[in-house]
């Protein structure tokens, strides 16, 4: 329909959607989506926190709040990001529904169609949805596993003003980065700050893993050794709960205010409530030894994962080793491609996320994002035993009737950025 | 800074956000706000309600949900669309973080920069901001008092196509209209839908109002008399609770399959506990009593607002005389510019928002938006009593000095959309 904005065009993703309404059967072990471990929250006390909350403070809970956000939350939040060396004033936190309103509102105020942004290859799938959606062109980063690496940075810096492009911003995942599952080496950082500075870019840092490094470390975040050039995320989705959808904005003043003006126009103010209830759970529970409780569990899916993969893959496959977060990265030997086979997974009760769905520019078939963090660790165990099995038919298919080019592969490549 | 997109070239509040400050301290009588009147809510069985849900599903209500929101919820929304003769299919309805979002989500799928939105003129704050946030140009067509004037918005299509410019949709507030109070004669309803079906331009209703006549009167919804063209956006904030922000949309099936993929990377998903809790508010409480009691109270401060402005208002003062929802719009004698005189009326203890806020085009200086919502009705007596000293102190200037033609009338015009 000629009706539509441009920007619609690159909208389209009924395929996945009926996929996963399958994947999301109870006999599928789905390694596919992003859903925390809930069941680790203390949901009595919760309980009586929130029915309190109502019944003391209802009129302000119920009520419309400002677009910035409750000033005690984004107190709090200040507190929480100087765990990881960032010194802020509460003034420059902006409250959002959930980091993907952050994504949201940075892409709103800086891009315009055809501006760039530098995005490391893979990226988040939710932050791609958002700069698609504002007709920003994302050009990959190459990573290892030591993160983003450098020098790739400033060819491809160098290589789009060579192309009469503007770069808007570089957008990062520094810690157990969503899909790769690697961090950003400490003694990158400066350079990668430096680098940006230079050439006059800014950074947002995508940070909603931060505090989950399974052996407690926490990384110092970009935006603590540059206040004046990072827009940091931060979010409550995966150190409390994903369903609240309170995240947050930490942002130079000008950008700050121009962020306030977006997020009002986008939903007037973010729900009172939840941010709230929020405020309330960091003062009154162990939100430190909650997220304790988290790294243990994600650390023992993880431990579960890796040797689910050490037993079972085929030869040839290999993946990235996190130190925390939610992902393991799995590359499949040639002839495989992770699209295509992703039915037939379904089909045999596993789904993941296939790795295309993580690139702007269609890479990544030979890809394939596993989740630990939902499953427990008998269904990880079972669900890379199976995913084993499809991979080690379509090896042995290739090995029999040769290349695969000729084969459709225009099947779904991913659920939505967190669910499914 | 030239970082910035084009489209925040007209993001600019910082005036207003100072001076609503002011105003929101207790000794303003502010009738400035569309903040609803909470304290007709059983907080107490809410309460309980909410505390039972986290209990009980707390692992659903804290974890991501879908991005179109919790089926049961959907279900229901369809049952209080129907009271409006509106039949609707679940699936068409997508839940939206309070129905600005619906707004943002509508205007980013359809409007690509320079096309044009019709708009009743004067119309809702949030939805002016919502259109210039996607750099989409609004052209306001003429209301009187029986709301929006079929003549009047054949010849706005006609003078939008002589300029060349593409009219994408007409966005009305048939009832109870944000800000001027007037509801669309029900006999219009059809020649409205009429003209834009024959012009081939989508109508957007939005219709948060619908359900506060005051003597009980329910209109057919627009969406009621043509399901093929109509875009309907409702909301849980007048009826139930402000601070929740859950809204929807109901959009022909081409038109939803966009908007839930545009409000997957605005924000994910809607916060499932909110949706939950309005779901179980519904099945579980008496909420068309509730609605019932909303109006009451609302009737009882519109009668207060009326009588009051009859009783104080200089001559040559004019007013709508709703019959339901929030609003009365004032005009004011010609000398008078109501956004130069907020600041004094201020200091005097009494806010409104001036109109030119309310328009896209600086129409509006000689009207003001007065809220019967939030105030009792002693207030609100006490707030217009006092507006008419300011008013009458104005006038007196004005006759003695003659123009205002020379003074300063860069002031604020009006608060954030619902709130101060």
């Amino acid at each position: 329909m000629r009706r539509y904005a441009q920007r619609t065009a690159g909208m389209t993703a009924s395929e996945i959607r009926a996929l996963f309404s399958v994947a999301s059967r109870p006999e599928v072990v789905s390694l596919a989506g992003g859903m925390p471990y809930l069941a680790a929250l203390p949901l009595d006390s919760l309980s009586a926190e929130v029915g309190q909350l109502i019944a003391e403070d209802g009129l302000v809970a119920l009520q419309y709040g400002s677009a910035q956000g409750i000033p005690e939350l984004r107190e709090q939040i200040c507190e929480i990001m100087a765990l990881e060396g960032i010194s802020a004033h509460p003034d420059d936190v902006v409250v959002t529904v959930g980091s993907q309103m952050a994504l949201d509102m940075v892409t709103r105020i800086f891009c315009d169609p055809g501006d760039v942004v530098l995005a490391e290859g893979p990226s988040y799938v939710g932050a791609l949805g958002s700069f698609a959606a504002y007709q920003a062109q994302v050009v990959h980063v190459t990573m290892d596993e030591h993160g983003l690496v450098p020098s790739a940075l400033r060819e491809a810096l160098a290589s789009v003003a060579a192309s009469g492009r503007r770069v808007k911003f570089l957008y990062t995942i520094p810690n157990f980065q969503n899909p790769a599952g690697v961090t950003l080496a400490v003694e990158r950082r400066a350079e990668v700050l430096e680098i940006c500075a230079q050439h006059g870019v800014l950074v947002v840092e995508d940070n909603p893993y931060g505090l989950l490094g399974f052996d407690g470390q926490i990384y110092p975040a970009l935006r603590s050794l540059d206040a004046d050039n990072v827009v940091y995320l931060g979010s409550f989705s995966k150190t409390f709960a994903s369903g609240l959808r309170v995240g947050w904005v930490l942002a130079p003043h000008a950008v700050r205010e121009k962020l306030v003006l977006a997020a009002e126009s986008a939903t007037l103010c973010p729900p009172t409530m939840n941010q709230l209830m929020v405020s309330r759970y960091l003062a009154t529970h162990d939100w430190k030894g909650q997220i304790k409780t988290y790294r243990e569990a994600y650390r023992e899916r993880r431990d579960a994962m890796l040797s689910a993969l050490d037993q079972y893959m085929p030869a040839g496959c290999t993946w990235t080793k996190p130190d925390g977060g939610f992902y393991v990265w799995v590359t499949v030997p040639e002839g495989v491609n992770t699209k295509a086979m992703l039915p037939r997974a379904v089909t045999q009760r596993v789904a993941y996320a296939s790795g295309t769905g993580f690139y702007a520019d269609r890479l990544g078939s030979r890809q394939m994002r596993l989740s630990y963090c939902y499953p427990t660790p008998e269904r990880i165990r079972e669900g890379v035993r199976r995913l084993a099995n499809v991979l080690g038919d379509e090896l042995e298919l290739y090995n029999t009737f040769g290349s695969m080019a000729g084969r459709e592969v225009s099947g779904p490549e991913s659920p939505s950025p967190n669910t499914a």
